[in-house]
C-alpha cells in the first residue's frame, strides 16, 4: 500500500492534548495515511495566530483547531481561509450539543480544564501516591489505595499505577515474587474493601521484556530473571494465586497502558457505581 | 450562580480518553455546568451497545460518542433516537476533513491509536526511563535524555518527567540542593546538546506543598524543609544558577503538569524543528 504523506496542523489555545487525541484517534483509522503532525499549542493572542499561520504557509496542510476565544478563533479562521487550506473546528459538535441542553454561555477562556484547583491537587496527590508507594510497601498505604495491582515483574504495574494517578485514582502495586506469599497487609486491605486486580502476561512476552532490561542499564536482576521456563512457573504460580483468592485478572500481553488503565477504571466503577468518574 | 446539573454519557469503542478529553475541554467552558459524567468504554459489540443504552434509559442525558465500526455506530444512534436523547458524533468533523484530503477509506477498527507497536514500545521505554532515572543520577542516563529538568524540591520535576515519558519523550530530572553545585555530568550533557530546563515556583507555594508532605506519611525530610525563609533562599539560589548558565525557566506555580509538559515540548521542538512530534 503506498503511504500517503499529509501535513496536519493542530492548533490549540491550551496544551493541544485534546486536538491531538482527537486527530490521532481519527487518523489512526486510515492505514495509508502517514501524518506529519505540527502542533501549535498556547495560541492565545494575535502574535501566536500569526506564528501558526506562517508555519502553515511554509508547509501547507489540513488544519484542526480548538480555540475558546471567539475573536482569536475568527482571526485564525480568516487566516486559514486566505491560505486556502482545509480546516475544521474539532470541538464544534460538542459545543453545539452542550449549547442545546441549556447550560448557559461558554466562558471563552483557554485551558479551563487545566485549572490548578482542588481536583487538580487531588490528581497530583494520586500521582505522588503511586510514585512514593513504588519505593516499598507500607501496609497503611495499601489501605489508603483506591485499587491495588499485583503481578509478577514486568507486567506494567508501575506505569499503569502512575497513569491511573494522572486520572486521580490512587493506585498501589505489589510484586508477586516466586515462592513467596504476598504480605498479610494485602489481604487485610482487600478485606477492608480495597479492590485488588491481578495483571498477567504471556511468558514469551515477559521473557522478551526482561531480556531487554538485562541488556539495558539495569544489571541488578537475578541471572534466571529472563529464563522462559522459570517465567512460565512464575506466571502459573501467580495465576493459581489469583484463582485461589478470586482476584480478577487482566492479561496485558496485547494491551497498552491506556487500555489496561481504562479496564481497571471500568472494573472499580462497577464495584462502586457512579462513585469514581472524574466529574462525579 | 445556580449550578446546572446535567448527565453526560460518553460512549467509546476504546478507552474513552478521546471523547473524555473533548467533552471535559468543552464542558469546562460553561461555569454553571456541573456535569455528571458516565463513561462507557470498550463498546465494541451489540451487547455492550445494549448495556450502554439501558444506562442511558436509567439516567437520561446528552450522549457523546466515538465509534469506528459503522454497524455498531448505527445501532447506537438508533437506540439513542428511540430514547429521544440529544447526541453527537464527537469526531465527525475530524473524519469529514480527513475524508476530504484523499487518504483512503477508514479501517473502522476500534482503538487503533493504542496498537502495541514499535512506537508504543518506545513510549514505554521513555516512561521507564523517567521512573528508573528518578532513583539516582547516572551520568550516562543524563546523556541519553531528550531533556533534563532541574529545580528545587517540589517543583513537580518527577511527575512532569513521567508525563513526558507517556508522550514518548525521555526526560531526566535532577534536584537542585541548597548549597551544593549540580554534578559535572549535567553540564557535560548540556554541552553535548541535551536541552536543560529549569523549573521554579513561588516560595509560598513550595512551603505549602512541603508542609503538606511533612503532614503526610513521609517524615524523612529535614526540619527546615518547609521553612519559608529557607525556601526563599533556595529559590533565589536556583534562579541565580539558571541565569548564570542561561538555562530557560518555567514557573510552575499556576501551571498544571499537562501545561508544563506542553511548554517543555514546545521548547525542545523549537530547538530541533519538526523532529519531536509524536508522528514525525
Amino acid at each position: 500500500m503506498p503511504l500517503l504523506r499529509r501535513t496536519l496542523h493542530l492548533v490549540s489555545d491550551s496544551t493541544g492534548e485534546t486536538v491531538l487525541a482527537a486527530v490521532t484517534a481519527a487518523a489512526s483509522q486510515y492505514p495509508a495515511l502517514q501524518p506529519e503532525t505540527r502542533l501549535h499549542p498556547f495560541v492565545r493572542n494575535m502574535t501566536a495566530v500569526e506564528t501558526a499561520l506562517s508555519a502553515m504557509a511554509d508547509s501547507p496542510g489540513a488544519v484542526f483547531y480548538t480555540v475558546a476565544d471567539s475573536r482569536i478563533r475568527q482571526a485564525l479562521r480568516e487566516g486559514i481561509a486566505r491560505l486556502g487550506l482545509p480546516a475544521c473546528d474539532v470541538l464544534a459538535p460538542v459545543f453545539d450539543l452542550l449549547g442545546s441542553i441549556g447550560v448557559g454561555e461558554p466562558a471563552e477562556r483557554p485551558g479551563r480544564q487545566y485549572r490548578v484547583d482542588r481536583s487538580y491537587l487531588d490528581r497530583v496527590a494520586a500521582i505522588e501516591f503511586a510514585i512514593a508507594q513504588d519505593d516499598g510497601i507500607a501496609p497503611d498505604r495499601l489501605m489508603a489505595a483506591d485499587v491495588i495491582l499485583i503481578g509478577v515483574s514486568r507486567t506494567s504495574k508501575t506505569p499503569t499505577c502512575i497513569y491511573l494517578g494522572y486520572q486521580g485514582i490512587r493506585a498501589a502495586n505489589l510484586p508477586l515474587v516466586p515462592g513467596a506469599e504476598p504480605p498479610p497487609a494485602l489481604m487485610a486491605a482487600r478485606e477492608a474493601g480495597v479492590p485488588v486486580i491481578g495483571l498477567t502476561a504471556s511468558p514469551q512476552r515477559l521473557a522478551q521484556i526482561r531480556q531487554q532490561r538485562l541488556n539495558g542499564l539495569d544489571t541488578r536482576a537475578a541471572p534466571d530473571y529472563a529464563d522462559l521456563d522459570r517465567i512460565r512457573e512464575e506466571v502459573t504460580e501467580a495465576r493459581m494465586f489469583f484463582e485461589r483468592h478470586a482476584i480478577p485478572v487482566i492479561d496485558v500481553t496485547r494491551r497498552s497502558i491506556e487500555e489496561t488503565a481504562a479496564q481497571i477504571r471500568q472494573m472499580i466503577a462497577r464495584r462502586t457505581p457512579a462513585a469514581r468518574g472524574p466529574h462525579s
